[in-house]
């Protein structure tokens, strides 16, 4: 694999502008009835005409095998090696909530969550409770908990989704989810995987013990999950790298701890799609890398709402020819991973890829899909290899070697 | 790649079945009279609809144009790196006739070979004599040998193969192979490779020397041919990476030991693949992967009989509705290597490789053969990949990172 040192000596600051367009979860699987995919059933003729234009084929975030989660997702598409890359769940939640993170802080996602009286876990989503009711409780978290000997910062973060923040001396990151992945049992405690991080467990024990005081009849949001325990991690940063000065426009706040992590200025936004393509034609003149975010590709697949996803992409492809009015450079349309309805969770499938450019060599893709990017030149490809694919095709990567 | 540990890390135990059928030296070449491969030529109605039903390739075992032997090509296929892992010859006879096998043993293959007046090798494999006189030669040689310093322990495989063990102290595998490759030329010496292997050596040649008096009339088995020295390499076992249950079947010893060789529970069975397919339904509930392992396809290819292996791979055809009806979770139809009857020998062409599951997108393959798998999705991927789509495609692997 080429590495990020060899691409940052070969790459180079031009006017030219790159889109980077990501439908989260996008690959799909046959609905057993119709033999289509999501991404077959819906209509799309805006994204159909820009595949015919591309080179397409089917990115490959991790490996064969291999069910990506939206960090290794994203960081392969940025050109990170996935693995040498993998970024806590916690720190992405901090980036997300534009948390001020120090050196040393260890950061954890927490899920609201519904434990019935024997404290196994019945809905580990807390019945996806609105975002209003999370910052209330986050509140009343703040007020209640006091840990001896460590900062404690709590924020909302979405949903039934929070993050926490401990800050103190000879903390570690070394620690078990709390989370069990299963209902009908009970939570489990934070475990130390290293000795070092003895203390930091009990810590941890602590807080949850004292936050289920606290929200002892605020059912169904009654206690809390913490998984993805982790420090910042040390990337280079895109502008370090690629020399771009890049922007990220996500309406979901995690995608926006991705962009930050990597060096992109992440543009305030709204929630909807068309909420972000106008955020992107206001900033369009004052980068030359946008990262595009599209969640509901992702939702709707988590939530096995096959019509759902459909529709998700369709609004998608009503809303590409304004982005393709910006006359970017260069646009790829891929995804983090895949995430099939008929799975109702991330997938190991390689995800449609096209990249259009005045420097493609068009393959005969006529259709934007899984099978019929399956065609195309690219074949399976490493997601890691996107940006340097991007990066040529704008003009921004010069000759290697004599 | 994708490390083993990782793999471990992400592997769960689940109810559900795999079933890897493996047709040794499965792929071929065009015949020049018809242009057609052993499988374009055979009639395989039944391995043509799971194709349809599949994801496919062409599986690559070691890297393009590297001809794989036995041990690296079913060891990427069990999610080895076949670079790394490499076996030796001595160690998988050893196993597969069941040897007890201690820490510092020094194992080889011995094949027994006609020898003439000059000390020509005239038949590498003595006329492929009967395995029932392998085993009367083989005593002969066990009441007939005496090495000072060392225990040997001879032991039948089948046909003209036998194994041989060497027990002692401060033994070393380092030594050339006996076997000359070529008839018309005297057999090697075992030549030490490095000098802490000069006592190993002299052990072996001494052995030789008395085994050609034991057998000095004898003909056509009047001589052995020594290859393949090796220690017991350790190997982590798939019960530990993939949390599974497995077992081998497979009629040839050699597989067997290779099954054992990675943790699988290898069953008695017989030799055709009819015994091979009722051993698999009377285990099918006590196991949740079966290395199924047809030798037919290799023996012909080796032999160069065209018609012989086409023949092979209809009666796999036929079979297969029997494997099928046992409902496996996800079944992979592929070889560990090609062994073209045209090149009457291994080959570095990639195998052909069809998978089916519940999840997978079958792409536009309509027959398994190397062309047309050749078309499938999957191009020409890495066999080592294969073990983690298996595991996949069972829902036994975990998301990778947050």
């Amino acid at each position: 694999m080429i590495s990020l040192d060899l691409v940052k000596e070969l790459s180079i600051a031009t006017p030219s502008k790159i889109l980077l367009l990501v439908m989260d979860g996008l690959g799909g699987l046959p609905d057993p009835q119709t033999g289509r995919t999501e991404l077959e059933t819906a209509h799309t003729p805006n994204l159909d005409r820009l595949a015919a234009e591309s080179i397409c084929g089917l990115a490959e975030p991790v490996a064969l095998g291999i069910s990506p989660g939206s960090g290794p997702g994203h960081l392969a598409l940025f050109g990170y090696d996935p693995i040498k890359s993998l970024v806590g769940r916690g720190i992405l939640s901090a980036l997300g909530v534009n948390f001020p993170l120090e050196r040393d802080d260890v950061a954890a996602r927490i899920n609201f969550a519904t434990v019935d009286e024997q404290g196994r876990v019945v809905d580990r989503r807390a019945g996806r409770i609105p975002t209003e009711l999370n910052r209330k409780l986050v509140e009343e978290l703040r007020q209640g908990i006091k840990v001896p000997g460590v900062q404690v910062f709590l924020e909302t973060e979405a949903g039934h989704r929070a993050m926490v923040v401990f800050r103190g001396e000879g903390l570690s990151d070394k620690l078990t989810d709390t989370d069990p992945q299963a209902t009908g049992v009970p939570a489990l405690p934070a475990t130390p995987i290293t000795a070092e991080a003895d203390r930091t467990a009990y810590i941890v024990n602590e807080l949850i013990r004292q936050a289920a005081q606290v929200l002892r009849d605020k059912h169904p949001a009654n206690y809390i999950l913490l998984r993805g325990f982790a420090k910042h991690p040390d990337l280079p940063t895109m502008p370090e790298i690629y020399r771009l000065k890049p922007a990220a426009i996500a309406a979901y706040p995690m995608y926006r701890g991705l962009g930050r992590l990597v060096g992109m200025e992440v543009l305030p936004t709204g929630s909807t799609l068309a909420e972000e393509v106008a955020t992107l034609k206001q900033h369009w003149a004052n980068h030359d890398f946008f990262f595009l975010h599209y969640k509901p590709t992702d939702t709707n697949g988590e939530d096995g709402n096959f019509a759902g996803k459909v529709a998700a992409i369709q609004e998608v492809d009503r809303l590409l020819p304004d982005i393709l009015a910006l006359k970017p450079d260069v646009i790829a349309v891929t995804g983090d991973h895949s995430t099939p309805a008929l799975l109702k969770a991330h997938s190991w499938h390689p995800v449609p890829f096209a990249l259009r450019s005045a420097y493609v060599i068009p393959d005969q893709v006529d259709r934007y899909s899984e099978r019929a990017c399956g065609r195309g030149t690219l074949g399976v490809f490493p997601s890691q290899a996107a940006m340097r694919l991007m990066m040529a095709n704008a003009l921004k990567l010069q000759k290697y070697g004599a």
